[in-house]
């Protein structure tokens, strides 16, 4: 291959380093005017008045929006459950809730005009965390504090556990995160009668045009959603945020409206679920896995947002990937009155990792086994089902934590200082992902044979297009820089479902390389006119026709077709992929099998760590592009890293402590590990183009077991709850 | 049929009419500076310096640009020839060739600079106009003074002299005229090491970009020309104009660059051809055209541009609609030191209408004939060749002739008051129109089942969004407010050839009207699927498949294919017409057919003209919006008007003394008809979608004849040059 499988230039590379790269927030247009947004000071209340006369009377002030200017649209929305007024309707629900909100000529003018609202509120109890909502008398925010359940078993888990050597029972805890995106939440919105534009950052710009369409009630064509480059989503600019508010203060305003999010307002759209797993395993004497069960309560906040697949999900990667004759997992998403919880790399899975990886090294340790040989023991096979009903494994989880313990030197002898300890942890995991796998491309070859891409794959910084470009370029053997890619407005690039899931390589990967196929199959029929040939006898190669001895270029036979410089060949890529019963495939679109292997240094004195080691395993199928492979691994092991050592949302009775970069700590360079590896195995047994799966999930996944398996090792001391901050680790030393 | 032969309201109306449509002129980018041209003062000149040290000391400015900066790229550009260069080198060949410009963080900065730029000139003679540019002693402008000619013949021109009861000879002049679109040219240059972008009021965007492809030595992908609302073209913005010299600008500066001409420089940019056509035509006694020789000399100016076919059309339409059974034409594109000519509303057209439906007159005036009479006797029929070895006649002169002249009371009296002479006259002209029939295009049909439809075509004022959103609609039987259409973007958007010679409706019309029924077939793919049924038992009717008793969406069959809400069909459409050789078609795809009639009042004493009435026919096949076909045809008659009655660009010894609205006299509302009638002809019998064909030039052709004509009749004066400015009709009438 030509160019799959090289780290070539990434197409936004000159862009951003230049500072040429325009994401939202650069974006001016004529007549802009900026909003800002009344927020709920309260966790929970009753709206009894919202006063906006002398906002409106603030020179410079376009339009107060106040929730009564809403009756002639649908003023709720959510990607699961249409929950989720634009603003507040009779009652706020969490602090920082939108409540009304005002344009004005500048952001100055539009925070003073805030200032002059005065709403009164009636108190309501609090909801605060999962126990608090979960009460006999608790508080209700909906119909019901249950959002969503989910339950599937196989087998008789309480047999199982009968008939089991061993049974553990333990609860995991993991915190409220929020994914610190450098780039807030930023939408510029313009609504007109003939419909609605908005330039936004978001990763699902299919999704909001959806939405949209759906709450003004105009037909899809007439909403287009620009993403221009996104400063980082990580799920958190999933579905629909802000935009639906946008909007509807340029309707307000009558002129395009710019709304930007402040890092605080942005802490108050969405974050990852807290979830507690109540996990009980039962084992053989030898270590044969037999049963599990397990209740995972997720903290779903004030709104549904994506909480319901969230709790699906989460409940899917309970049994990790290991054999269990027996399972049976209960899933709950709970609304408190919190900022509501949706999608975050790898929606679920570092919540139940963290409960059943932490749990298989405290069996290991019961039995006097070596954690990898209870894993390896007990780890499904390539080809065989993990998660009964769903697609086969398609991948090695034996293979790669093989590689892992190897590369970390796995039962090698430590030196241990006075004072540190040091340890190693493994980790491991399987997440069903790829989410609904519809996608569409459009591949189109002009007359001198260069080619435009045409995806909606949002540009978050993954570096989607270069690879997008790369499956074009290999499929039609021409040069990488004779491929643009055209990305990201929902007017004028094909549907595609969302970015996100890993899905991006794998699924618009094989729409892009469908239509390039597609662009081929066009260039073979013209050639065979050419030749006056069957196109069987018909070669393609560096960019030309064979056929015998001759070779006709591309550009040559576009123009015989079309005339002198003239036309183009339009090539269109669907992927909807089917299961056996013909119905459409569901998730997953193929495994993402994710291996951390850590070794970690204690200081016995402060609880302080230091990871002098870290080995992720990444099973990639085919690196597309190698070097970007390793970047999102690198970059999912670190945010792993901060949910594991730092990061948690603190909220007090409903009120959130810290939404800052000064009281929530993320990781810094010295935090880091010392020494990071990332192995990538290509056995070319992915569903994508040239057996390419995605990736980018895995690595956050296993981060904060194979961390806390490796202080155990070190140290002897289990934590069940994340994160593993100095004071909590150093209070479990003292307890020890 | 639902919405084709509808006038219904146009996309682009309230854009237009709440003043929310964007020109070029309206973008602003992040960092753009600005600029100026120095242009030549001389018509004709070596040029010995430019000196630029004091502009480039100006507070403000951050280019210079002279040619000497031109050495690594191609300098030189044009359609046909590539003569013309960027900025001049060496020499200057006009009065307004630009010489050197200036980029500064304003225009006035800029401006200013200009003023600074010191340049010297070594003057050289000057070829002022075809006469000087002849001469055996003319200076040269290039290696030869003739840019072009064309001839062609069938049958003996002599010899059918000889045979001819009487023989007609006459010369005809036409004058220099200039558009007069209401925007001046406009582009605004983005050039990156990456690319190109170029934000323009061109007619022709994919051409734009090749030539800015092959000057820069890049792939045509790297360059994306986006056309925004077009202030008229008329042909004045058709292939390349300002577009190198901003993106030379914009690499000089290091930023985007806005390049806005004035109307004095747009003046200077490209014109209608100045001509001089010397007709002799051979007729029996009885009216019979037995043989016609002609010679056109084109006046083509200091540079190519589009003067070769501009020499061809015209020599095409000297026959106009009539048998000759012997032809010669002899045409000849003349350089002189003048702006340059090239493509205007029907090129060639008018200039030869002007001389052959003038001599028609006089020759039933010489022969008693009664001027309708004469021409139908000899008009070409429906299905015969007009042009020998060309596609035959695919309308009827006839039909539209008899019913101009019925429409208008041809052969009724008049009044005749003292001092107002009243006359009435016609004019016919069928024209090779279409241009290079390559045309592309995508139509996507979203989940909701509306549809976006991806056009090359641009908006120049012409209305073709609608059309094209008119013929989707049809096709697939949705209602128009559920398509949209996004044009003129050459990154976003499949290849058109270009947008003039009255193609658009014709050429895109069959290309959208293709991609719609791709779309169509796959719908019905997925409906016979759904019905397990084939697809011929399967009808498409109001937006849903029916079979038997049963129906479905077509939102439901793509969300049965993609999933809930996701999807899209992607239809694409190819134009590129053959002839029954197998050979790519050329010109015409069709002949415009377009009929004046009009009645004139002459005042004797001042010469000045009335236009009590004026009936236009345009054979348009199939009206696909009656309202702007009416719209189009009446555009075409008014600016015919100008340059029969007022429009000439007046040169003096190479200096062009009227390139302003005050000097140069363009028609005002009351020099319009009082009576304006524009007649459809739809026989549904052109190759376009439903049987249309273009029109939009047929108006303009037949225009000066046909008042020349009327003002014989009121008068018994014959003028043969143009304008008939009062002053001219008054000394026609002194010397009478």
């Amino acid at each position: 291959m030509q160019t799959v499988g090289t780290s070539v230039p990434r197409l936004d590379a000159v862009d951003k380093v230049t500072g040429r790269a325009t994401y939202t927030g650069d974006i001016q247009l004529p007549g802009m005017a900026y909003a800002k947004v009344l927020s709920s000071p309260l966790p929970h209340a009753r709206i009894t008045s919202i006063n906006t006369a002398e906002a409106r009377q603030l020179p410079g002030v376009t339009a107060v929006l106040t929730p009564d200017q809403l009756h002639d649209i649908d003023p709720y929305y959510g990607n699961t459950v249409k929950d989720r007024p634009i603003l507040a309707i009779d009652k706020v629900r969490y602090q920082g809730e939108p409540v009304a909100a005002v344009v004005a000529v500048d952001e100055r003018t539009a925070e003073r005009a805030v200032n002059l609202i005065q709403a009164t509120y009636e108190e309501l109890p609090v909801a605060a965390d999962i126990d608090a909502a979960l009460a006999e008398d608790a508080p209700m925010l909906h119909a019901s504090n249950i959002c969503h359940e989910y339950h599937y078993d196989w087998g008789d888990a309480e047999a199982g556990f009968a008939e089991s050597d061993h049974v553990f029972e333990d609860t995991f805890t993991f915190p409220m995160v929020y994914h610190y995106a450098l780039e807030p939440h930023t939408a510029i919105a313009h609504y007109t009668p003939q419909g609605i534009t908005v330039w936004t950052s978001a990763q699902h710009p299919f999704q909001v045009r959806a939405e949209l369409a759906r709450i003004f009630d105009i037909p899809l064509q007439r909403v287009q959603i620009i993403v221009p480059y996104v400063g980082g989503g990580f799920g958190s600019k999933s579905y629909t945020k802000i935009e639906p508010l946008a909007v509807c203060l340029s309707r307000a305003a009558g002129r395009p409206v710019r709304l930007a999010l402040t890092v605080e307002e942005a802490f108050k759209t969405t974050r990852r679920h807290a979830a507690r797993c109540t996990i009980k395993t039962g084992v053989m004497q030898d270590g044969t896995f037999v049963a599990r069960h397990c209740r995972v309560d997720l903290d779903t906040g004030a709104y549904a947002d994506n909480g319901p697949l969230v709790c699906q999900r989460a409940g899917d990667r309970i049994p990790g990937p290991y054999h269990f004759p027996h399972l049976r997992v209960d899933s709950y998403a709970v609304y408190t009155n919190t900022t509501p919880a949706g999608s975050f790399r790898s929606i679920g899975a570092p919540q139940a990792a963290w409960a059943s990886e932490s749990q298989v090294d405290m069996i290991a340790a019961a039995l006097g086994m070596d954690p990898l040989a209870l894993r390896l023991k007990n780890l499904v096979a390539k080809g065989e089902e993990v998660r009964r009903g769903m697609r086969p494994l398609d991948g090695s989880p034996v293979e790669g934590m093989q590689r892992a313990a190897e590369a970390i030197g796995w039962g090698e002898a430590q030196a241990q200082t006075p004072g540190v300890k040091r340890g190693k942890g493994l980790g491991c995991n399987v997440s069903n992902v790829g989410s609904v796998p519809s996608s569409t491309a459009i591949v189109r070859m002009h007359a001198d044979g260069s080619l435009t891409v045409m995806v909606g794959t949002t540009e978050i910084g993954q570096g989607s297009r270069v690879v997008l470009a790369q499956v074009a370029a290999e499929v039609l053997g021409i040069p990488l820089e004779r491929v643009q890619v055209v990305a990201s407005d929902t007017s004028i690039v094909p549907y595609d479902r969302s970015t996100g899931s890993s899905r991006s390589t794998t699924l618009m990967g094989l729409a892009v390389q469908g239509a390039a196929q597609d662009v081929q199959a066009q260039l073979l029929e013209l050639a065979a006119q050419h030749f006056n040939s069957r196109s069987e006898a018909l070669e393609i190669r560096n960019g030309q026709v064979h056929h015998q001895n001759a070779s006709v270029t591309f550009s040559s036979l576009i123009q015989e077709e079309f005339g002198r410089g003239a036309g183009e060949l339009i090539g269109k890529g669907y992927v909807s992929p089917r299961r056996n019963d013909g119905q459409l495939m569901q998730s997953p679109v193929f495994w993402e099998i994710g291996i951390a292997a850590v070794e970690v240094e204690v200081d016995e004195t402060t609880g302080v760590l230091r990871l002098p080691q870290y080995v992720s395993v990444a099973d990639v199928g085919k690196a597309i592009h190698p070097q970007q492979c390793e970047g999102q691994d690198e970059g999912a092991v670190m945010q792993g890293i901060g949910h594991t050592r730092f990061e948690a949302m603190h909220y007090e009775a409903g009120h959130l402590l810290n939404p800052n970069l000064i009281d929530y700590r993320v990781p810094v360079f010295s935090d880091l590990p010392d020494h990071f590896h990332s192995m990538l195995i290509e056995n070319e047994d992915g569903p994508g183009p040239f057996g390419a799966k995605g990736l980018g999930e895995g690595g956050i996944v296993a981060a904060a077991p194979a961390i806390a398996n490796a202080i155990y090792q070190a140290t002897g001391v289990r934590i069940k709850t994340l994160p593993l901050t100095p004071e909590r680790v150093w209070r479990a030393l003292r307890d020890r």
